[in-house]
């Protein structure tokens, strides 16, 4: 079915271009561009406390701005699933930053950003990041994984 | 469209059965009964590192006779989206069960599972669960949130 491929194509595009968008406005700190890609209902589990919460655009304006420069995400292998309406992203990305004392700060995490096709355009309306923990007794969020882990 | 809404409603309780058999298989603590919703593919981002990885039966055995007694997942607002052979649930759940030693064990945790439609059935082809951390300094994973902060 020619035509149906061409549209997942289309589809698959879309949802790509959702995420490089998404990526852009964390680079940009623009807390807006990113905002514009949620829907009105998003829910939204961080790597902060509450366990889930709505999406907050004067809350990740507060935190883009809390950094000294661009805030880069990057995660070549995102898998994308699409069937009709409905997209699923998943994968880690490597979040790469400096402190306003002017340190390096990055680290690994898993990320999955659920979308739906509202009338015109992809939105996100649940996104899960995260980082494990260390079941050793330290109760340790696992900021220092690497993605060698990945087929384990 | 009543045919196509019939097919909606059909693909929810299937989809809601899947979810009710990995809980009863977290209950009796049946490692083979919760493998079998699990796609050969299924990438699954858990409490503990690695970041990601493979569906693991040994390790969910292991992890389940760790205990002493049910471990009794709960969480009835778990929101369902379905579009064709794709669905995407996410919401938080409570999980209780009982220490070796006899202590009582409970935490809420955030949980999206991504389910397609093989041939015969619904698999899990992704699934990611985490617990967020403190970013007061501590990075203490935050295993001691109540869901009563969801609407913030």
């Amino acid at each position: 079915m020619p035509e149906s491929h061409q549209t997942n194509e289309q589809a698959r595009n879309e949802v790509r271009a959702a995420l490089e968008q998404q990526r852009q406005g964390f680079y940009n700190r623009d807390a807006a561009a990113v905002a514009e890609l949620y829907s009105g209902d998003a829910k939204i589990s961080d790597l902060a406390p509450p366990l889930i919460r709505k999406f907050d655009e004067a809350g990740l304006a507060l935190w883009l701005s809390s950094w000294d420069g661009p805030v880069e995400v990057t995660g070549d292998d995102i898998s994308i699933t699409i069937d009709g309406d409905l997209a699923v992203c998943f994968g880690h990305v490597h979040v790469r930053t400096r402190t306003q004392e002017g340190e390096d700060a990055s680290w690994w995490m898993r990320t999955t950003i659920c979308l739906r096709r509202e009338i015109d355009a992809w939105k996100i309306f649940h996104e899960h990041e995260s980082v494990p923990f260390y079941m050793d007794g330290s109760f340790k969020a696992a900021l220092d994984l690497l993605p060698q882990d990945y087929d384990q």
